[in-house]
């Protein structure tokens, strides 16, 4: 392995400026204008896997945006790992909070600054160059297949079919995965468990028009109003979920496993200090690092309605939405749950408005267990370069195809992220940190070696 | 008064036109990108004042929009109108819902269709035509006095201050206002209450970034999520305001001031079918134009926060926005419904959240006496153009200004409106019925004739 970190030590300044490259490139999914963006990134990808070592790179046209795969086949009897990871992410509004340009990447005390220098594309493309690293040195252990797609973060609709599609060309004994975090550098962690997700929209339709305010107010049904109602009473005063039937499959700890999940490392007082807020919330009776790791939750993501500009308009808006989505946990289904919210929401609406509910994505919760073989590599690749064994972590994240995988492919997800909660993903100024990126490099040849022995 | 109709009749081409090209200039007060057509839209009227026979027409520059003065003389013998209108519109999204551009006018099915078409620069312009058919037929029967606003939709910030310095300058028997509307076309109906408002823009703060909605997701409170349950407790299941202390000094009408108010014609039906809604919603116990007229409401006007645009986004935002107004009847004080508002919104919010509370603007409720010489002629006046004697007709809307002007000038105001509720104003698609610019025409003239005789 000396040969590995020599290589990688040699041109950690080069593997950064090509991630730059990389992040350069504004692959935002969710809007339809990045259209040409998400294949410019997708070949670029490919360009990176051939240089890197792969046998071939191949970029694989959906009906969505594209999927890269790429492969090294170093012997049909060695084990085989499946590369998962997304080029595709989020949004940056809110724009005027960024502190330097989403795409254009700077580093900054330590860190990497930009939209996508963690999710995914930093901890995808650790991955590439520790795969370089072992290819250049000839000292890859096992087969390598790496399948990066574009649509992760709009919940993955075109990787089904495309699993589906290439079972064969995907067999592999583990799918490993970095599209997770670390509780922190001091207390490494290997998720185990991830939430489900229901991400729905709905729309209130008053009259059919904007009225004035004046004119009809204390008259007509505000749909902005009724909004706020229905949505409001989608949670109790114990912060529990009020559609009817949202429980019934949740799968309960036992005493003993809850009072071992506690015993992770955490402060809420360093918690709320991090928000800056003077106090958490959420459901009754359970703890902060439950209400994530167990629990399901129900949060607005998005609502608006009216009149939003600078200064004020006196008006009746005809219509108000809301972007509404659900972090489910097992044994949750994710479609049931589509279908338990729209009902209930249809039913709480009053006869004065008209709505619409629509299902926009979702993925079922998802459980790694920690007796697999690549999770006690894993275990041993994290000690070895941090210096501590990692604790088992439930993430309350969700990454939707994760089920998918098992369900299609018949084979378990390793999900091995070295992210942190300050790299602010999803947020304004996200960013990923040198020494992340530094361990992952250290620990994925690791990992190859240990799971190739097992 | 022949003279004046063919006058009115061999130029009602020129009018529309000269009309059109008020319409084109974008005055809208809420935004100040629009600050200079705010000063155009000044001038533009004070030349067509001078033109249309003016002694002389200024713009007065004040901290915000100017305000546009000018004045024939008669004689001081004679008695004095001062006319008050407004220049400034309201913005015009949402903006896709436009059939025609808003800023450039035109006619279809009778009717100018535009932003300003009726409010107020429609119904403005009428008299500053009529008054130009009677100074260019020698037929002016009193002093008539204009002083036009750009500040209205915003609140009328500069022009309390512009009464308390000119107050002789604008003294005068009674002050002639159109902005706002008849019940319909065969139902004429003169304004003789006006509601008061009360404009507030809450914000909702959570964490001190927008979070990840899987990582946090059921532990932090989600200030959309909060949002909602605040507003949302704002009214109670009867339509009934919650806000402590906010009926306190709401003046009840006896049985038989109810059962004359309902006398006006009014088909819910009618209502509900223009508006396409299945069903009317407000105060527990009081009929549709009780809940407009002579009862309080509260509106949310605006709400936003998180992500709104295209596809998803698993966030939790920092923080999120509502406009909320309340419209008041007498004798609520608008400033004491802010404050009751703003003590009331912070009381509710959890720990967990941090609540800021604006006040925007606000204005009193008015009442217009029927008893006065003023009323009298404007009865005769529209009883001769319209064919019908007019029903006197309380307004949901609000022109904060006019209680302004009694307790400045000691003047009382007629509220001579010729809108329709179809013209939608404030809304998409406003547009202004060339019936009612003709009936506006014709009537003007009528009431300064019997006011003039009184």
């Amino acid at each position: 392995m000396d040969k590995v970190k020599v290589y990688i030590d040699e041109n950690k300044d080069r593997f950064i400026s090509e991630l730059f490259e990389l992040l350069r490139i504004p692959s935002i999914s969710a809007q339809s204008e990045h259209r040409e963006d998400m294949v410019k990134c997708a070949e670029h990808l490919a360009v990176a896997l051939m240089k890197a070592g792969a046998d071939h790179a191949e970029v694989y046209p959906t009906a969505g945006n594209p999927v890269v795969y790429a492969e090294k086949i170093v012997s049909p009897e060695a084990k085989t790992v499946l590369v998962y990871g997304h080029y595709d992410v989020m949004p940056v509004d809110p724009r005027e909070e960024w502190r330097t340009e989403p795409f254009e990447p700077q580093i900054l005390d330590g860190r990497i600054w930009d939209r996508g220098a963690d999710d995914d594309k930093g901890q995808s493309f650790m991955h590439i160059k520790a795969f370089e690293a072992m290819c250049q040195t000839n000292s890859l252990p096992c087969n390598v297949k790496f399948m990066l797609e574009g649509e992760e973060e709009i919940g993955s609709a075109n990787l089904y079919g495309f699993c589906e599609e290439y079972r064969d060309m995907l067999k592999s004994d583990i799918i490993l995965v970095s599209d997770t975090s670390m509780i922190s550098m001091q207390t490494p962690s290997i998720t185990c468990g991830l939430r489900g997700l229901t991400y729905m929209e709905v729309t209130v339709t008053g009259p059919n028009k904007d009225l004035h305010s004046g004119l009809f107010g204390g008259a007509v049904a505000n749909p902005a109003n009724v909004l706020t109602r229905l949505v409001a009473s989608l949670t109790d005063g114990n912060g529990r979920i009020t559609i009817p039937g949202f429980y019934d499959k949740v799968r309960n700890l036992t005493d003993a496993e809850r009072r071992a999940f506690n015993e992770a490392p955490f402060s809420i007082e360093d918690y709320k200090s991090a928000l800056d807020i003077d106090d958490v919330e959420g459901e009754a009776g359970y703890t902060t690092i439950e209400r994530t790791g167990i629990r399901p939750s129900l949060d607005v993501n998005g609502i608006w309605g009216g009149y939003t500009e600078e200064g004020t308009k006196t008006v009746i808006p005809a219509r108000a939405h809301a972007k509404i989505s659900m972090r489910l946990v097992p044994d949750q289904d994710f479609e049931e749950i589509a279908v338990l919210f729209e009902k209930h929401f249809r039913n709480i609406a009053p006869k004065s408005v008209k709505v619409d509910v629509k299902f926009l994505h979702g993925g079922a919760p998802y459980v790694s267990p920690t007796d697999m073989a690549a999770y006690r590599a894993a275990e041993k690749a994290v000690e070895e370069s941090f210096g501590k064994k990692p604790l088992p972590f439930y993430s309350g994240g969700s990454i939707p195809i994760i089920s998918g995988f098992e369900r299609i492919l018949g084979v378990k997800s390793l999900l091995l992220g070295f992210g942190l909660s300050e790299d602010a993903i999803h947020s304004p100024n996200e960013s990923y940190g040198l020494e992340q990126f530094d361990k992952g490099l250290q620990t994925i040849p690791l990992f190859y070696k240990y799971f190739s022995q097992m």
